[in-house]
């Protein structure tokens, strides 16, 4: 008999411009389920850095928590990350979207002089020491670059973005729609996802691809 | 040269307890997409119900849109639905979410006897009207029964709400799991989704049969 693999999936909000990206979130959830393997989905529970209005693109002036709007795409069902346990689980997986870059750390303000939430570095520290997988989409590739340094990963083709993750000791590798760079040594997999201009069906691959990878490195 | 199909998506907020239900709403775009169509999102501008705290299931007492919500899951990509025009689309489909039983009606509070906004009745009527079909996700069969009255159609296996649909004027079919109820005469196609017990593959599973249903009386 054969375990069903367990993956631990951290969310950062509900909503690209201020939280997770609900369609790479989704994708994710779908792409671990549709591989036989089940997830656990975790965010912080802190405030948000902002709320931003989707219809303006405008900050909003709300307040909202990280972990009680993730809970939207998790339909309620959500742990906070300080009960994450990387020994109950095989493998951990980040989606995209701003509060990756807002929530989970200050790479949107800071760039390659950002930091990473200790409840996040905590998390792919230990997932990493134990020798397990970790996979990452769009912009989140910066977060394990801040955390691990020295590991080959993609965000896509932003100069910027791969320049800063060079700065971070880090090297990036240009992919596009659906690709995953993987770093078998490191046990890292990264697409990019909605760092390019895509459409839902290529978020979809993207997310399956990688997600596929991440399995195969269990 | 065939001219891409174009299908109108009306979401009801962002998140099951109180909008649009997240998984539905993306793999509807998804399905869209995936059959070579194109979708444009629409949700009403106006006042959600209430505010579920999604980690507790309790009212949080904010005040929030249903469009700027709705906005989340659209990327920004989506209109007020007082400028759908039947017209300029193909067909119509509808997530579901307890958005669909509280802000486009208040089904979810008067059942048998409720109503439905003004610009969600307009819309369903213009597009039967106009001979184009429409597709319906989990709760959302029961804005159809209560704007077309007799059509077959299905919400899965919920009795009372079943009882409810037949109260309304319309015939309900059980269905399970990825089924569609399709009323050939009416041009209407439905699914339960998450109004079964379901895992995130059966909701893309069911968003893809009823979205190629659609398509296919188009």
């Amino acid at each position: 008999m054969t375990t069903r693999k367990k993956i631990a999936v951290i969310l950062s909000g509900c909503g690209v411009y201020d939280g997770a990206e609900i369609h790479e979130s989704v994708f994710t959830m779908w792409a671990i389920a549709k591989a036989g393997a089940d997830y656990q989905l975790f965010a912080p529970d802190k405030p948000q850095h902002h709320v931003i209005d989707h219809l303006t693109g405008q900050p909003s002036g709300e307040q909202r928590n990280v972990l009680t709007e993730s809970a939207r795409i998790a339909r309620g069902q959500i742990k906070p990350l300080s009960e994450f346990n990387a020994a109950a689980f095989d493998a951990l997986m980040m989606p995209g979207g701003f509060g990756v870059a807002k929530n989970l750390s200050d790479f949107a303000f800071k760039g390659a002089k950002s930091s990473v939430i200790p409840e996040v570095e905590q998390a792919v520290r230990e997932i990493h020491k134990a020798g397990k997988p970790i996979g990452a989409l769009c912009i989140s590739p910066v977060v394990i670059a801040k955390v691990l340094g020295s590991v080959q990963l993609t965000i896509g083709s932003d100069t910027e973005t791969a320049q800063a993750i060079h700065q971070m000791g880090a090297t990036h590798i240009p992919a596009t729609h659906g690709q995953v760079i993987t770093d078998q040594k490191m046990k890292v997999a990264t697409t990019p996802c909605y760092m390019l201009d895509a459409s839902i069906t290529q978020i979809a691959e993207g997310a399956e691809n990688v997600v596929n990878a991440v399995i195969k490195m269990i």
